[in-house]
């Protein structure tokens, strides 16, 4: 509303956008863990408290790149808290209900931008891997050596679900209730997260 | 290399493109079933024996508009003709030796474009429907009304597992050995084409 100031940075109204711009190729480049506010702050010119101010920590921050108002801090623990066994159902429902949801929008817009767009990609891993699955493994107790292999099959039938439910659509996974898909898709998550993932050692199947 | 002649289409180096971007619209619009090479000639506006003289059957003329040469009804048989018990490991394996082959680069192509462009994702999901999940539902004997979900369900799985290992490339999915993930997703595929989708009747658990 105010004529654009030069030379003020925290009355500019393209700060913000200054800020974020910076942010996503921070991120991008260094990953989620490697990138610091201060880093942020210095590529776009400005001072680390006025990231603060503008965007709060640094998961606010990131999520803020990829335009995701949801927090997987706040959803996961109630997903995580209830009985292991049937962690892959209660993970496919949030999942599916945050998708179905208006917030699913911006996830299905980074989704396909995640497609054209290796910097947006990369934004899409760190976020898949240092705000969801490192949580949800994290609070499952999972071997460690075992976690990235869990982690990403995971990610690939979420994302697969993702996919043809919103935006291939590929009936009738794209209109299906969404208690039908828990039923189908919640256990494969579960032996993903569980399960025995190889064949026992010596005992390939013929 | 020769000069552009119009008013000759046999001879018109641009006839191939033209039936071709008919054969896209009309695929796209009307599916692969109801699509007929007299329809796409029309569209293009040249007789129905270019079409097959350029193109073949209606199913070259398909893969032809995706730019897929790999042919799901050659490679098919041999993935469904074994034990049953094990067709998921197999068409696991198949899928990974397709992607991870020079032809992959046209499958990754055509799922960055179905992303991006909605004629493309119809495109896609008629390939997957006609050409794919048919062939192997018909062949494994699955009961007809289980069908589309069963097939959709693998298509899920499946495509989540290209988006992981070939566009957001999530380690260790991205660089696994293809044996790996045969192990790990093979038994995901199985369930969906052949087990038990959802919790019997009245059965479900708390």
């Amino acid at each position: 509303m105010s004529p654009r100031r030069s030379g003020r940075r925290p009355g500019n109204p393209d700060t913000r956008e200054v800020i974020l711009a910076a942010a996503r190729t921070t991120f991008a480049e260094r990953g989620f863990d490697a990138a610091s506010i201060r880093v942020i702050a210095a590529a776009a010119g400005v001072d680390p408290a006025l990231v603060h101010h503008y965007f709060g920590t640094k998961e606010q921050l990131f999520r803020a790149t990829i335009d995701i108002s949801v927090d997987p801090a706040e959803l996961l623990p109630a997903v995580l808290s209830g009985d292991r066994d049937t962690v892959g159902e209660r993970l496919v429902r949030m999942f599916l209900t945050v998708w179905d949801s208006p917030a699913g929008a911006a996830a299905v817009a980074l989704l396909r931008s995640a497609v054209a767009n290796e910097w947006t990609a990369r934004l899409l891993r760190e976020f898949l891997v240092t705000q969801v699955l490192r949580r949800v493994l994290d609070q499952l107790a999972i071997d460690p050596a075992e976690l990235p292999l869990r982690g990403s099959l995971v990610a690939s039938q979420m994302i697969g679900l993702a996919m043809m439910r919103y935006v291939v659509r590929l009936e009738p996974v794209a209109s299906a209730a969404p208690e039908a898909l828990v039923a189908a898709v919640g256990p494969t998550v579960q032996r993903y997260l569980t399960g025995e993932l190889a064949d026992p050692p010596g005992g390939r199947r013929a």
